[in-house]
């Protein structure tokens, strides 16, 4: 496999001067997910931990229940890019080739519009877990991810998502160019180590799309730690499906969109 | 159609306290755009400027290559997302169905891996226009294309695309919670009022992936100007189509990592 960083030349130009220099950018690739010997997604993603990546890919989408439904995960460089093809068990594959036939239309992919905007809307498994962490745990969750993200401190240019467990730290992070390719890689290192969602938080260096709270409650996860923003429709998806949504996570300060509960310390006092 | 804009309470945690307050953040909707009654694409979008978008897209998909191959466009609000169906003029509808017969396998939608990768990888036209900019353009391009970013000044969550037309500034600019359909807003919305891309640079609030290098050269566009990263992907592709990529423009400083010969005072003078 293809590293995950590459040395590009580059002409800074700073101060009204301009200088050549090298600097370290990530690597980015095409790659392909296949069922049965047909692709079923290509995504440009960093080419690292690919079988996180298909696994994860797998149980967030909803191909699979659980890692015994894949029977292998093969990865093969193609030149421009990966092609991972994947093995789902008996029942998984039936299920998935009654799910194809369905999306097919007589020209080919064609659903029409409403048929698309249900399957990408479909509905977001409730989130029921009890975990509670305290304001601290939020800012701790923010600043240990950091010490994950090692392409980033090259690069500062990819994305991390990791599961913060109170009183243990970040038990898994991975890092990705795309952040959904991040949060479907750890929901794969999750599920290869036997980790189970439901007894922490995802924590994601992104903004929150409708896509990140819907992985993230297929990964069980009943709280959301984001740095950045969150959408109106990821804030009513969140509300909806039971989801604690924090977001805006500077130093010691943060913003809770969704379900306060959970956060001791949470509940507005009206201080201002 | 939905506001771009929606306004949701929070708990934000300032200073050891909380206190409950508004926060604006932007719009998300699964927007569908559909060929002949056919969906080809769904994307988790702002919903606003859909025509820009729908046109955009078919340009820099290659699915048309003017307005002119577009006999109509209509947006259907149908609840859970818009549904945008695009009609073909006769010439480019037969080219459409000949290609999506091709991608459509014995059981749906499906190709093998390596021609999935070779589709999302497809040849880049070559940027050929001759554009002249001074460093002083790229700063005033990055400055001017902040003014038009009414979405983000109230969110602070929305990506932008730009072009930036020396001794005009910038001429048309877009915003989108996603950074690829910002840009193909843009294309539309020039190819609608006729502006040649050639005359200008691409100007982007975020970093620059492979398909915001292929985007910008189906709009024409010779150089392209990001705030943010680039990948090692994007850096080849832009060296290989002959497209001027700056990048990291932080202040009057910034990166040149391809084709320096457009942006005057850009060659390098080893001052350090």
């Amino acid at each position: 496999m293809s590293a995950a960083l590459a040395h590009v030349s580059r002409i800074a130009r700073r101060a009204g001067g301009t200088h050549t220099a090298r600097r370290t950018v990530p690597e980015e690739a095409a790659v392909a997910l296949s069922y049965g010997g047909t692709t079923h997604a290509v995504m440009m993603a960093t080419p690292a931990d690919l079988e996180d990546f298909a696994l994860g890919f797998s149980l967030t989408e909803g191909i699979v229940s659980s890692p015994r439904e894949i029977d292998s995960i093969a990865i093969e460089d193609v030149g421009p890019g990966f092609d991972v093809q994947i093995r789902l068990a008996d029942a998984a594959n039936r299920r998935f080739e009654a799910r194809r036939r369905r999306l097919a239309g007589p020209v080919g992919c064609g659903l029409c519009g409403i048929e698309s905007i249900e399957e990408a809307m479909r509905a977001v498994p409730p989130v029921r877990a009890s975990l509670g962490l305290a304001a601290g745990d939020v800012v701790e969750a923010v600043q240990r991810l950091g010490e994950r993200q090692a392409l980033h401190r090259q690069t500062g240019a990819v994305h991390a998502a990791g599961l913060y467990v109170p009183g243990k730290g970040i038990v898994a992070a991975r890092e990705d160019v795309g952040r959904h390719n991040a949060l479907d890689k750890l929901a794969g290192a999750l599920a290869r180590a036997g980790i189970a969602g439901a007894d922490g938080a995802v924590v994601i260096t992104s903004r929150v799309s409708v896509e990140m709270v819907q992985k993230a409650a297929a990964i069980g996860a009943p709280v959301i730690i984001a740095v950045s923003a969150p959408t109106a429709l990821a804030v009513r998806t969140a509300q909806t499906c039971g989801a604690t949504l924090v977001a805006l996570v500077r130093g010691d300060e943060f913003d809770i969109f969704t379900h306060p509960q959970r956060i001791r310390d949470g509940a507005a006092r009206h201080v201002a």
